[in-house]
């Protein structure tokens, strides 16, 4: 069940790095919506391989295509298919050093599991199934925007063309604001909006940490600092980030993802071959990858703020009667 | 579905802090388990309000009954219920207070949610709540601790005495270390091991942030440095916190909760009435309240740790053919 | 997961015949409900054991009490967990004859899955189980009530003094009428209304058939004689049953379930005991039983159709952005 | 979520009749099942139309592709993505009668809840559909195939040529027998092995009824005659069909499905537009389609069958300590 993502606008990713495609199954949408292919290339051009000098070179087209769900320009409330065919593919490189433990990547994990690995472009554990969270985000926002739900990402990093220079590479912080919030999203106990915002954003590759409002500060002040008073329009400061018991305020939302330095580096590293011998590893040749991860994730993380948003919008639906009209 | 926590190992919480009772149902406990009271009020003791000068102090026994699922000593396979009876049940106090906006509170979202809100001791939102979970948490611990996984805890805090003399609170951060950890728990994308530690830590109440290993201070880090190469043994560092892609390394897993200072303080604030009427607020007297939750909530930290690999335990067995004798 | 029913007006239920208590925790249901013990107490009456000649003689108040969810008279939005305590528990005679493998009975199969089995009256496997069905269902069917959806059953069997003379036991048919539907529930493919309807009543113990209008009879007639046309009104007939597409019409709902006769009689039976000694089973005097399950059924089988109803009608509101006003 | 089946071994199918493509994603298969196209297309190649007289004349090669989840031949534990593309379409005898409501045909429903309807070819409506469900199935198949499960089916039908010339359909029963059956599949109370069928067989278009065992004739039986005993090798009769308490008996599981005569014949027939006006509606010449629908669903049912099992296979891993050696 561990490709699967939200409660009722749920979203099935599937595809591997160099397999034909990747693609997404978004269930649950509701019918009527407007949706063309437009409307998920826009925000798949964001993160698209090959659009700056800090990013990976890998020259994708990133060409999105609605298979299913979709008529006459609206959605019909059937399962909305979207693939994304895979063809700047270069498996060679990857055959050299498929024996080799990487440091920092997942192929030793993957091997304890399920005891198979496609490495080739590092499979399913590659950055490259983020495209699909894109696509299926792209419609969750068109969803969540028809309220007025509006996300911007800014993103913190350290020097990347100093790390660039080195063959090395930089962590980042992601910042997400989200203007425009419905009060009353979340819940109380588990699913807490913050609870599964985290879930989430730590599920992005190299995402290391998360926290919302003041975060890891708040665990610095004291009480008669971090309240939050009210007035007569609500919350009068909103240094808890937007949401009061698992529920959102109607505040801005504010939250923050740390994200690692790459793993993959042209600097020399020492590790083992999968049978234990010890080797120095160094990224060969014509390895494509990114300097600083985090300047790509941004758009994934909008994307999965964006699915959260669209599920609990959704979710709130059942939360009591008088939003149901149709029973009374 | 807000009250339910888990996919295999999957557990239900319900009650409010001044109803009659609190409980949870867990459903997915393997038979063959040899479970009593005892193990569940040794774990619940440890939360128990009244137990130190930096602890609410509310007398509550906190006496946890096992109503099924247990038969001459060992799990059956069938859901086990418990049930915590409520005592020392003070609602008067609030009474005073339920058309106040309490600072930091969740009687504003809600009642924007559900139009209603049972005020009496926080309700549903009060952290009485969590004992269910520490209930759940030490079965699933018992199981887990079959393969010789151990959860450890430790809690940064602010000056308390200081917070306390001047009727203020502080936050903290509790450190998970988790040993004897099997490889190969969590999966590849969105059920990453880390993804559903932050949803479970992250659903705590109070809780602002969550990081594993390096967390937040590798977003400043080269990938030279922040890289675990491999030896002969695995892998010969752990920055990365016990996981790679997801999941788990064998390594110790090593992750941090940050806790908000607690909101009820006894110092003057500034708020609105229900209706929006400015008030000056402070907690009358014979409110319990703990001047730094982070205290109390180590043990449920250990606690949704337990449940989150109790569940990823489980879940494992579906990983691979080689698993599944029976099926060969 | 085996002991939840539903997705959004979620249920879990617990408890063995002769364990402390039974019960079920509903979590899902929307805020603003009126509710109150008497409404749940008033559907248990009816499936009471000791009420009529026909059916068991046990004498079980099963009084049901809330513990939580409802707040001066309303649903909270919070989960309702409703309590009923065993009290009528004689568990001796099934000391005697805990080692013979009854014929109908699960002990068989419950000691091949667990390993383990609660022989006590039966255990979980008891029919004792379905009165917290009734508990959740009673709530479930006031919800849908608000619409005006109303469940009747009425029950066909075989001729029960002469089985009751000869220590035997009748099978029988429950038939579902459900009126005042509302059009749109249900979904194309796997959750269709008939589906989720045939799941909810084959789940019920002795369960062995379920048709949907015309059921069996339609595999022996012609398009044109089964085909439903449509006038101005809808549907100009009914002979589906109330669904097209496993989506509703809006005509009524019309199914029926197949109860095999009761497995416990006094009759002598050969079967062998837990070792393979071949023994003749004859039930002891003061074992209580019913001759005829399915009229014991007939409240438990309203139950469960007012599950999926409210399921359905909640889920429904996700199926178009018309439904969704607030994201407009 | 109503195009999801499963909860370990876990499906999603998406895509209409007249699209570009349909296709399944599978999610939780576990990694190291051999697998590849042809496992897939033989299974297909039994339902594909234009393959008998008895048979709609659609001519497609239902070419099933694996787009993702298998390397070097064998299942790696990511998701299974396989496509179908649509090659046969004709969508324009479609306009010409996309205002009437079609006896027996879902638009009516579907617009009733979603507000637009995609009639090309009945879109996902169509019984196409199943062709996703028969690709899913034959992976299920396989991988229940190790432990030796072999699952058949029979097909019962009324004089089909007959109808064919009276421009006409038929109804049917199809028998499905299960033999190696594990024992110890199924759970006590909601999902009953026989629940999860019943609910599985009649999520296929246009099935009326199902019924385990001696079905709705076991409601006309005795006690003393339908109880079925044991000896030395487990039970010695199977009148049960081949589950006690909602778990298999490892006896052979015996249930039967029925279906309704194909709603589109050539017949006149009564009805009305979307609007309401009458009319006189008889299948243009040029439409495809089957006088016997149960015809072609026999392969469905051997998936949907397929599915289950599989699921409960895995599910049935957790069920006691005994089977999970990595934790002891």
């Amino acid at each position: 069940m561990s490709n699967r993502f939200g409660q009722v606008f749920c979203v099935t990713t599937w595809g591997e790095a160099h397999g034909p495609a990747i693609g997404a199954v978004i269930d649950g949408c509701p019918a009527g919506l407007e949706l063309c292919e437009a409307d998920i290339q826009k925000e798949l051009d964001l993160r698209r391989p090959g659009t700056g000098k800090h990013v990976s070179p890998r020259k994708e087209p990133d060409q999105a295509q609605i298979l299913s769900g979709v008529f006459e320009g609206v959605t019909t409330g059937m399962p909305i298919s979207i693939i994304i065919y895979n063809q700047d593919v270069r498996s060679k490189p990857y055959e050299a050093i498929k024996d080799v433990l990487r440091p920092g990547h997942a192929n030793f994990t993957y091997l304890q599991k399920y005891g198979v690995f496609d490495y080739r472009g590092g499979g399913r554990a590659s950055a490259r199934e983020t495209a699909t969270r894109v696509a299926a985000g792209s419609v969750a926002e068109k969803l969540i925007g028809l309220s007025g739900i509006l996300i911007e990402t800014s993103v913190e990093t350290g020097d990347i063309d100093k790390a660039m220079q080195e063959g090395d590479s930089v962590g980042g912080v992601v910042t997400v604001r989200v203007s425009g919030m419905l009060a009353g999203l979340g819940a109380p106990v588990f699913d807490r909006l913050e609870a599964d915002l985290a879930k989430a954003l730590m599920s992005i590759p190299a995402s290391k940490g998360f926290e919302i409002g003041q975060g890891f500060r708040a665990a610095e002040m004291k009480g008669s600092e971090h309240n939050d008073g009210f007035d007569e329009n609500g919350p009068s400061s909103n240094l808890a980030g937007g949401t009061l018991g698992g529920i959102s305020t109607g505040e801005d939302l504010i939250c923050r993802v740390a994200f690692k330095p790459t793993s993959s580096i042209k600097k020399e590293q020492k590790t083992t071959t999968l049978s234990g011998r010890p080797v120095q590893f160094s990224l060969p040749d014509g390895h494509r990858h990114d300097p600083c991860v985090a300047l790509r994730a941004a758009p994934v993380v909008k994307s999965m703020v964006s699915l959260v948003l669209a599920d609990h919008v959704l979710i709130h639906r059942h939360s009591k009667i008088a939003l149901l009209p149709a029973l009374l």
